[in-house]
């Protein structure tokens, strides 16, 4: 069956999104548009939706009866409303990041969607999707023995002047906060940060880098360096270490090259080439539950989690060296 | 727009890319079905098409005015007729490996599309999709320099009893045969096989391994390793030699991990784990020509010369040591 | 030039010492031996240095005017008094990790040298002789930039019972106190341990493993993981993380296999194995010094500093999570 | 004990092994030189081996009651007769590459050392001393199985002018032949040779690259790639198919560095670095057997047929892709 999809907010990530709908899974259709700027979203429909309808506001797309299911792609500050507004109207929803723009939004969508009942957002933490996260989970899971710690980096080439410091926790360390849970099956009790040096190519309103300690209800010390001028390229890392061995996180398939006295294989410089395969398999995931009525993946449990934890580390930041504590209400049912 | 597609032999392969057009990619809809075993058809009718028609022979379905393009996945001695009947018809046409079982067949198709004036055919060479092949021939157009030699090797951990000396041409070396004269963008001047000692796990029928050397138009080398009873995997290596440097061909992505005094990555075993994001690909390209009414991708011609080649491979295992020369045709215009 | 060496402690790394001198590096001859357990110095008379005296004290040793160097390589309670002896006699003398039981033993020893107006002791950190290590810091000092973050791990496969928490500072994390130092040319400012649950092999005095993070007066924060039942193998990891990149300290020489569907190295399991090599090379530095009647490499300065900062780790151990003050005396000018 | 050695020949091999013997290794002394150009033996005197008597010939040198073992450093058109008169002065000797400019004259040694009835003679191949290539041989006795195939490449960044094509034998591929037989102990049956097209950086007089099929008594087929204007460094590769796996040679130790978006390794591009190690290893292990009066490692009759092998590789050059057949004599005794 396919289903069809409305989607509210048609920038960059909405237009890509349209087009992995329409384009190249099979599962879905794009039926409904609709942007705050009505032009994007006729642009979209004549690009890639020709079929679709543009809608004025996301609550009338939502309320279409024409719409089973909603991407909400919209600017970050309107994705509660319109989340809410699925979960009111029992249409399965994928959000984009952030699920809210605060902890307590993310709650007020979870309380929502417990209140219905059954399982109705994904979050689009997409690297739960990548091949290389998801052997690496296999792994852990099967050959490394229970985990103990994990050694993790994120960095990234550089960034523009108004990305500053609480921004290394929530554009940046997030995705590390949502996979680390559920690479390692488990939850977060604090938070610490410590700063070596200010890198000589930080502004001035960044203190980059930065290593973030975190450590879990099981045990496990996670520490995670954040550095966002790094230079070289976006580079990924990741090694978990268990009771019986280690396992790491591959690099991105590339070319090894013996060329002018060097071994050499590119490293990515954009973000956006390095998880570029995990949108298709989170959107084909959501297609699939959608087409059941529901949703899986990152839930909004998820998302609020990675709020909590983002603010508490935002503290950590500021108490620079303390140990911050992460405290979560009890897991609904639903979540289990 | 959505290409409505018939599969003519509904095995494995037909099965499986009946899956593919209907459950993966966008763009394609199974509505016929046909197989010499009408059970095997109407299984995937009830599994994954049920909208489509069984027909009782592949002629018909290829007649149906509802299907707009072809699958040839049957046995490969009816390939053939089914890809001429769809010629016949103007319906582009998926057709497994091989085109045609000699080449004279081969021929006869790709005289019969050049009647026809436009590229209707593309061969399951599912090799040039693969992610890293596509990158290895990015590294050697722009970073390598013009090739001067290819070493490579395909090895497979244990064969049946049933395959023979020759089918390590027809049935292994055939997938470097062709994605070889993609790479390098050349062709096949002469062929050469040296056997070295027999491996104590080939049986009685089969010399195995054997290194077989072809030459190009442009003076490339290129040494294959053929090992079918490898015994410690799936394994496909190709090292391209450059005026400027080397490039090879990535290993299969994996996870690296420190266990047992090992540092330790993977190696498949299985065949079908290799390339299977490349059926994907090769489908999605397919059904984008067949939807502007032609194809693209590995062609007739393509198939043709993979037969020529093959036929001379063959002969130059019998002459053990001595180079085989190998000639083409002229190359129709339709394949520039 | 020979050097006329006497070897103090012959056991199993005073006789392995004596063998590199005798048998493996020009430029040494062994002609004085003591141990408190005289059979031992005799056997190693017997077995290697049959020319050599033997000495019922380490102080006639010294006394010997045949003895130009000395060798410290008994019970580290006994380096201190060996070692003063030595640089009272004015002779240049080798002392095996610890310098001394107690930083204030090691300041005493730095004492008598500085009065003496020149170096005479090399203490045994072997690591800044290892050819991975010096590659690494010539690969900071020439291509990542300025140092910023060190990103570590010192793993063994397993300990005996009497392997107690303080140990995993005195006896294995002392070695990347004092390489570290030497890589970054750089002090240690504090010192902070946390600790990840206890995996499942730790004895029960045993605390293991550990996350040591240290910062350095140039703002470098450094993270160690001490990991001693690791159970897969011996294995040391170094990354250092500069403003232009990084630069990762090689694995060991081993043969790439592919074996049994795993590409696999093997890691070694034994850590007297990792640094094998760099023996050789201290003692050759040590014997090249000698010969003019001094010493260099790894000075009492830096045993002294490294006793400190030993020190300053145990205390973070207790105050668990609390960064620990490092504070040094001047460096006297002679250790410039 | 101390072997006492004349040095044949200073230039700047026999200068290097000169330093070797007197500041690198234990258990030898340069007790006297000789070259043809006597100001050069007057230097390395003055330089290295200040206690040594400068002879005026080689012969002199070989009598001289002091030398108990010779080095024959000196230019190769005399190394044939140096050997001789060592042998006949019944006096362990090392002989750099080649043994003898002929296989005649290596035959002639290869006799004279038979009838002395003992090991005299070390040949410089040092690549059997290459920690990689003893770990190689390791691994291919302990885990691939019996060898059945070997894929190898030699490249080199460029070649003088009067580096001509049977230089690619006698000069590059020497080395190749040697370890080769050692690390499979086998013999070779016979030799072809395939030119690729000519590299654009060959000149005139060079065919390159080129690569030379060996094949062995037990039947295990070799191919080496040899490619002198490879351009991009010094680069020596060799995998051993063996019946259970695949070992290959590892890289030279280098720092892995993540920069400029490359994840990089350099490549040495001067073959003196290569294999640098290995002279030490070699000299010892002649050391070792001079001091029992007799030699070990590479012999006499490797250097035989390495020369008869080469002349084989040289004739195959020309009979472009033909097999040409290397016989031996029968193996005398001494050797076995």
């Amino acid at each position: 069956m396919t289903v069809k999809i409305g989607v509210i907010g048609t920038g960059m990530i909405g237009r890509d999104h349209a087009r992995r709908i329409n384009q190249v899974l099979a599962g879905g259709k794009i039926v409904a548009l609709s942007d705050v700027n009505r032009a994007s979203a006729e642009a979209v429909k004549a690009d890639i939706a020709p079929d679709a309808v543009v809608f004025d506001t996301g609550e009338e797309l939502i309320a279409s009866p024409e719409v089973e299911a909603v991407l909400v792609t919209s600017w970050g500050a309107t994705h509660e409303q319109y989340v809410l507004a699925a979960i009111a109207a029992g249409k399965p929803c994928f959000c984009e990041k952030p699920l809210a723009t605060t902890a307590e939004g993310a709650k007020r969508i979870v309380d929502a969607e417990v209140a219905q009942g059954k399982r109705l957002v994904q979050v689009g933490f997409m690297r739960r999707y990548d091949a290389g996260y998801v052997a690496l989970k296999e792994a852990v899971q099967s050959h490394t023995g229970a985990p103990i710690m994990v050694h993790a980096a994120h960095r990234n080439p550089t960034v523009p002047e108004q990305y500053i410091t609480p921004m290394a926790i929530h554009d940046t360390l997030i995705h590390e906060i949502d996979v680390f849970r559920w690479l390692l099956d488990d939850d977060y009790v604090s938070a610490r940060v410590i700063f070596p040096r200010k890198a000589a190519r930080s502004h001035g309103k960044l203190r980059d880098p930065q290593v973030v300690i975190l450590e879990t209800a099981k045990g496990v010390v996670i520490d995670v360096e954040i550095f966002v001028n790094c230079h070289y390229g976006y580079d990924i890392q990741c090694e978990v270490v268990g009771e019986d061995g280690v396992a790491r996180l591959p690099e991105p398939m590339a070319i090894q090259m013996r060329l002018g006295a060097k071994l050499q294989n590119r490293i990515l410089t954009d973000w956006k080439d390095r998880f570029v395969a995990s949108y298709d398999v989170e959107l084909d995931d959501f297609l699939k539950a959608a087409a059941q009525g529901t949703a899986s993946g990152p839930s909004s449990w998820d998302g609020y989690v990675a709020a909590i934890t983002s603010d508490a580390c935002v503290v950590a930041q500021e108490k620079e060296g303390e140990a911050v504590a992460i405290s979560l209400p009890a897991r609904p049912a639903l979540y289990n």
